[in-house]
């Protein structure tokens, strides 16, 4: 067999048991949080007809299809989010009760320009509500990503929201009527975390048309947080009706947010935008406090129509989605993850004297293996058996903080020998009592 | 926009709530087991450079690959198994400490003719431990398994071993010499327990070229079970080395087995051959006992050459496969997955007096609502509030145990009523005692 050379494709990546060990606690912890409001798992396949997922992310975001014909000539594609595979099912089982509250943990696909940070292969982790109109519901997800950042010991972040209804009414002000047109100026104030609003102003005039002016009354509307937004949105809105029920959602969304005891934690900002076309009410992203220029780590908002799509018939839902990836790259720069080469809590030290495979030193240590993991500790016993100090070295380098003897001398008086390696104490005690 | 119809590819599957919450449930399972003896987590990409999969699965195998162009015109295929990628893994990183014990637990893609029980897209959760020698490893395998199968409620099921190198020196004795040949005739041999031995005695003879007295003594060997198994391998092995190192093995792995009490859960088969290529020692396959013709949940086996093709080095391994969604089916057909709607313990019910948005009753539900999430519990709020006669449904609907009124009375008086649905009693404890 000739020799291959081992690479992996750019923009995607392998996870190493040091970071994979924290990754997955983290994914727990998300998925603990998720539970305790009720949201229940969810999964769709990795590939779709193309079809289903065409016509939803806009012009820039197809482009990035990974887009295929599969081995019976269909037209397929590997999934580019969570939420249009969630429509999809919501569309085929017209039986499922709601509301549905699912959550899914899964990778998406993106044939991005790889750059630092952005991959193609990533994992979203996404809450949706299904079937209900209220903001109870909009305000949920808030709560839960409130939760989830505590729950991952992040103290200091902000999930700022706003209302796509309002920007209707903001492009209605600019005479702005054509959906696509309006959607490039979203994604042009979408920019403004990452490029500063002299960047967006030249956008908004130069690519998307609008004249100075109308570029300077976007930028001081999105320019206005918080509660004095508030009345910036009232003067703007006048009696544009989409914007006026906006604002009604806007006030209702805060004033649960204000019930829960998370007003310092959500904020009201208009320059939030979301690129993607399918947004129709509540909009949010969320940003870690001590890391300014992260971008946002959790993200998500209303989309009322785009269930219709499929089932003919209209759902409201709303949803907010995890990067995890982004988010565990945060925590690990808040010094949040702790990397560990093993979550092994035990090493059973193996006595070989003459033939491993005859003696009853195996034996003994299996039944202490044994006892140990069936109580729940992770155990190990050295699989090349070796000189003990080999082993010691082994159990030091994967930072294992305990070694159980289990030797001759032991066996004969039904006792183990537990060194602990942090504190260089040992013990002896009766098998039974381990 | 116009309707599209919501379908899903031939040949992948939705996973409801109903079915995902045992399903994660199980896996959640499974995950406890491995981390009980070691083994971390590790993740690999879905998507490879096809080069890296070509040349491992056979001919038969190779033709299943989803293998086509991405956008920057390279060549490659969603992953096959987890095997081939954790051994790109191994030639890749060098610097990874030895012995490395992973699982890995992800989907693969095979462009399977759709049948009952097959599918295109299905979970895989491997473990695997590379830098071994010992059948200590492959044993290790082997006893993984088996607390697997326990811990989520088997009684009865058998694994039984084999070894490549004792069916390589039944090959010499029938004077096959070409691998591609003798690989062929494995795969006639691992169809016995789907088509008989008929049907298989003629597969040798028609399709693989034996002898009928070849295909005979092909029948007869593999026909041995278990203890008696040995004799007739000490016989037929005779002085072919490769043999007596396959015996010898084969006699360790058991002597292991054994010290471990597990001598009635693992037979010897000389039957189990395994389809793929890149076996070269033990072999193992699953089966459930009262589900006989249910076919093997969980399977592997030692493969010392697969990490040469990456690394140039050898790097001795050995792993096991867990198929998860047959594993799934055979837990529901034998009663141990119980379905259900819904894993909320508590509903809170909602007092809708005026608008819900302004009142105290929201945010006094909200804060009980807060109290059980944190100590654990999980904790719905009706998310339309409507009638309670509504939401006293809703929670039989979804068989939620408890239902909490959090109302005008109980909040005068921080109290909270507790509604048993299952056992239909009701009690006011103060909110501090919830």
């Amino acid at each position: 067999m000739a020799r291959i050379e081992p690479r992996i494709l750019k923009g995607f990546r392998d996870y190493l048991p040091g970071q994979m060990i924290p990754r997955e606690r983290m994914l727990d912890t998300v998925k603990r949080v998720f539970e305790r409001y009720g949201f229940a798992p969810l999964a769709t396949p990795a590939l779709e007809y193309s079809e289903i997922l065409l016509g939803k992310y806009g012009e820039e975001g197809e482009k990035l299809l990974y887009r295929f014909r599969d081995n019976g000539d269909r037209d397929v594609s590997l999934r580019y989010d969570l939420t249009v595979p969630l429509a999809r099912v919501i569309g085929q089982y017209g039986e499922l009760d709601k509301p549905l509250k699912r959550y899914q943990i899964a990778p998406v696909w993106r044939a991005e320009k790889p750059a630092r940070g952005r991959f193609r292969e990533f994992v979203q982790c996404d809450i949706d509500i299904v079937g209900v109109e209220s903001m109870l519901a909009d305000a949920e997800c808030v709560l839960v990503g409130c939760d989830v950042l505590e729950a991952l010991g992040v103290s200091r972040f902000e999930i700022r929201i706003n209302n796509r209804k309002i920007l209707d009414a903001l492009m209605a002000t600019l005479g702005v009527e054509q959906h696509e047109r309006k959607m490039a100026i979203l994604r042009s104030v979408d920019k403004l975390p990452k490029i500063g609003e002299a960047a967006v102003r030249q956008l908004l005039v130069e690519q998307d048309g609008l004249s100075a002016a109308s570029a300077e009354t976007v930028c001081r509307f999105v320019a206005a947080t918080d509660r004095e937004a508030l009345g910036a949105v009232r003067e703007l809105v006048g009696d544009h009706r989409a914007g006026q029920a906006g604002l009604e959602e806007l006030g209702q969304l805060l004033s649960v947010i204000d019930a829960a005891g998370r007003t310092s934690e959500v904020k009201l900002d208009l320059s939030i935008a979301r690129g993607l076309d399918y947004y129709t009410g509540t909009i949010y992203e969320t940003f870690l406090l001590d890391l300014p220029d992260f971008g946002s780590v959790m993200s998500g908002g209303r989309y009322d129509t785009l269930m219709q799509m499929f089932s003919g018939q209209s759902h409201p839902a709303v949803g907010i989605s995890l990067g995890v990836d982004r988010l565990f790259a945060g925590l690990s720069e808040l010094g949040l993850v702790r990397e560990e080469a093993s979550a092994t809590q035990v090493l059973i030290a193996l006595f070989d004297d003459g033939d491993l495979f005859v003696g009853d030193s195996l034996a003994y240590a299996l039944r202490v293996a044994g006892e140990l993991r069936r109580a729940g500790i992770a155990t190990e016993l050295p699989l090349a058996a070796g000189k003990l100090k080999k082993q010691f070295k082994y159990a030091d380098r994967r930072a294992i903080p305990f070694v159980v003897i289990a030797g001759p001398d032991e066996r004969a008086a039904e006792l183990v020998t537990v060194k602990d390696l942090r504190h260089g104490s040992q013990e002896s005690i009766p098998r039974a009592e381990l």
